[in-house]
């Protein structure tokens, strides 16, 4: 049996596109004599819907869109991922399914069992637990077909309380066929192939895993589809971060040489941690663009490395004619800062602009003189002037269509040193998911083949700028110490005991939580995070504004 | 029997403040002899307490004060609700409990096996389902004691497939209590009755119910626990929107004459809908800032109706000492608006500062005239209008510790007919939950005994004042339209099909759900909106912003 794996980028809701895109790859199976084609998880919605699966309509469209493309699969087979209709009373309304299309017909569904409902997912919040499980037989192969979570069951301290495949393992399928929409983070990867592996091992079984790729607003797809034979040995390995298309012949429970191409030449898997996240973060920029139907970015440039890195990744993603670097220099922007600004523009090409802020700045002050008088500067007046480069960014978004990206990194976020409509403001947080330490590292590896973030933005001590020689340093700990304390807390949720034992100070731990818990009502209002670590900050992190813990 | 009613209003996280508010509540029902006293689902730890859940050092702060509470339970047994661990591998590690405590000690925990996972609920999220049931035997009477949702699958399209009592009857109880944190919206007192009577008649038992008051954030609990007999008849009521305290006598299976008063004297729950919401945002509000220390508020005052509502209830919530109001009038603003704005100013004695934005506004463009040369006015001056207001508006509470209350209604915010970083602005959105046509009734209801809302913002066409002559009417349809339309696709999700059906033109239709849809990004960034309606944006609602469903 030959088996193709279709991985593609969807746009959630754009069923038009959706279903051009899956016909197209089964026509082009077909014309190469495959049996089967398979899709990814909820393929024909995209993923994640979210409460557009509350909408009958949306339902609706789904049921005809799977028809059409069933429609196209005469002579071959297909399993796509489609939200499909719960007929019974008790439950939720729907499940998340995958569906088996041959002889133009949805000829059976698969319903996903285990719902993930933890960091990003809410799956719970829609579908209802599938709880009939059985096997499907294609081309006489018989395929125990399971959506993602169902095959992650297999941990040492598993989360659900029942395991899929021990049921399907009763009727002796000969393969393993799991469709996924799985959010990449820089430890994804490895982790996924782990899993399939454990679960080839565990069933002595050959598995074919289909993952979604793109990126949608903050989750990001690292696409990655594979097939691994029975001791867990990956025999092809499809594409990371782009769409993707592999013919593999199945023959007597195995696989044979591959029929089209040797899937892992052609490209290295990105292998470092930073290789990654720099990949991830190009396609999400891209993606958040294209999908909008928009061009153009405008990025606020200090001179500091945030912003630097900002403007390379857009200009990466966009094309540098595409992205216009705003100067925005006051008072208190010490000249390295322009020309470190204007260093980055050069070696870019972007196209900038300078706007002094120091007549609006002062005007706001002229304005509020009477309100503020006898009182000294504070940090009233530092975001006066955060909010003008934001308002000024704003102005130049609406008037020609830029999407403003946001320059915060997730050391800034986390403690809330930034200010909201100010440096806060974008539509996109690009980097809003690396600490400064690691804002560094990534720098470091764009400059690694030649200086594009200019060498002194890397290697000067930071600072916001908003009065007479600040530092980051000023008024908090040095990176160093509250990078590895913040990711303690935030990514492994260790509490204060665990973190003193783990060897920080009592006092600066409870002084950096304070300000992490504290400054959940800033991020509450935060633009949608490029997610690349395991815990980003927005849909997968939920924490009470109003509260009293470590606060 | 004597059982006590304890309804209170927690902290989340704040341990020290609930065990504190918890243990008195058991002396005095002590001292007035009651054999048992009962408080609400997770009352030691507040309601949602959220990803804090994940936090081991949150959950043994939460076992260490269900052990302090049950210390006091000498003489007399309390239930009380709090996360609890899972012993078991398999599963999520928590279960959401009600801990029954007597003899000094935690007895026995009932585990919620009904996880509400829809609308602001994402339970599955943290708990297992608890899947053992039994009843407990206090003083001789057998309980069936249940956690909020458990008693709720009992309508005709029920959510789930098992139902906790039916198991529970078995064992013949005579009592049901439930412990409950369920949200408020304004049809939720009755929908809420209507459940519990349900319950009473389908077992023919009475049960006591006992919910969680106070604002957590976006979220009212509007407490209204009761005592209901076999007919499903409420024998006693506590309030609404307020701690209250009640102990009842249960006698040989049935409610006797109350020992300590008749707690439907003395108040009278509020019945219409627009009475409900009034008393629902005054405590949102208290709550907001008591629960985070702070005791004044700023607001915007433009003149119209919106920011005179939320002037009026701010007023009323935290005094009108704690209120300043900041009229910032432009070159398009009326003579007419400041004058309507200085009335409710005087109407209310609240403090204000007028601080006209011409001269900052004339600046932005002076500064920008480069880059906005030849090119007509636009969005983009509109804009940078409002966003001086709202940094003007943040520099005063920066400068003297104001929260900054945010003015939008539900209409604006759901077509996107707002300014990020501008009129957007805010911690707290007071009427973002109030359709136009709504904030229109309940100002008309505060108005009711005298005029505090001036009758000439009620009744002037509205108005943005952000260029010449401009009206809301210009590019939104009239409220009346738009709001109908709204509310049919916002809280009852119906699509394009059933909208036209519904007598909306198809036009209008495609228009508008666009504009709803399109506009996603802005209500990502948006305040945390005080939830009133039984579909609010914020947490409740989860829309992706990039995607192409009806936009």
């Amino acid at each position: 049996m030959k088996i193709a794996l279709a991985q593609l980028n969807y746009i959630i809701g754009d069923f038009e596109k959706n279903v051009f895109k899956i016909t197209e790859a089964i026509r082009k199976a077909k014309a190469e004599k495959a049996d089967l084609v398979i899709f990814s998880e909820l393929a024909v919605s995209g993923y994640p819907p979210l409460d557009f699966l509350e909408f009958k309509d949306f339902i609706d469209r789904c049921k005809k869109s799977a028809e059409e493309i069933a429609k196209e699969c005469i002579g071959i087979a297909a399993i796509v991922g489609c939200p499909v209709v719960n007929p019974r009373p008790e439950g939720k309304n729907l499940f998340n399914a995958a569906l088996y299309l041959a002889d133009g017909k949805i000829k059976s569904e698969i319903h996903k069992a285990l719902l993930p409902n933890y960091d990003v997912f809410d799956e719970y919040r829609y579908f209802e637990p599938g709880n009939e499980f059985h096997t499907i037989d294609i081309k006489g192969v018989k395929i125990a077909l399971t959506v993602c979570e169902d095959l992650w069951n297999i941990e040492d301290d598993p989360m659900y309380v029942s395991c899929p495949m021990d049921v399907l393992m009763k009727e002796k399928p000969q393969l393993m066929i799991n469709i996924a929409a799985s959010p990449f983070d820089y430890t994804h990867a490895e982790k996924r192939k782990a899993i399939l592996k454990r679960n080839a091992l565990q069933y002595d079984l050959p598995i074919v895993y289909v993952n979604h790729v793109g990126a949608q607003t903050e989750l990001i797809f690292d696409g990655g589809s594979l097939a691994m034979n029975n001791k867990g040995e990956i025999i092809s390995e499809l594409q990371y971060f782009k769409e993707d298309f592999s013919i593999l012949n199945f023959e007597d429970g195995s696989w044979k040489l591959e029929v089209k191409k040797n899937p892992t030449s052609g490209f290295q898997p990105p292998t470092s941690k930073i290789q990654r996240i720099h990949s991830a973060l190009i396609m999400g920029i891209q993606d958040y663009f294209y999908k909008q139907n928009f061009s153009k970015a405008i990025v606020g440039l200090s001179g500091g490395i945030d912003s630097a890195l900002v403007v390379a990744l857009a200009a990466k993603a966009l094309g540098e004619k595409n992205v216009k670097a705003v100067l925005m220099p006051s008072e208190f922007s010490s000249k390295g800062s322009v020309d470190d600004a204007m260093a980055i523009v050069n070696n870019l090409g972007v196209e900038h602009e300078i706007i002094p802020i120091k007549k609006i700045y002062t005007e706001y002050l002229n304005t509020l003189k009477e309100q503020f008088k006898g009182l000294p500067f504070s940090v009233a007046e530092e975001n006066i002037q955060a909010r003008v480069r934001g308002t000024l960014l704003m102005a130049l978004s609406n008037k020609f269509g830029y999407i403003l990206l946001n320059t915060s990194n997730k050391s800034e976020l986390a403690v809330g040193y930034g200010t909201l409509y100010g440096d806060m403001a974008g539509g996109l947080s690009v980097i809003g998911d690396l600490y400064k330490t690691e804002v560094y590292e990534l720098s470091r590896y764009i400059n690694s083949e030649k200086e594009i973030i200019p060498e002194n933005s890397i290697s000067k001590p930071p600072s916001a700028e908003l009065r007479p020689n600040q530092k980051d340093s000023d008024s908090l700990p040095d990176y160093s110490i509250l990078d590895p304390l913040l990711y303690q807390y935030i990514e492994q949720r260790k509490g204060p005991h665990e973190l003193i034992a783990a060897g920080f100070d009592g006092q600066l731990v409870k002084r950096v939580l304070k300000m992490v818990n504290t400054n959940e009502y800033k991020r509450k209002q935060f633009a949608p995070v490029l997610r690349v670590s395991p815990k980003t900050f927005g849909m997968g992190r939920r924490l009470p504004i109003v509260g009293k813990y470590l606060s």
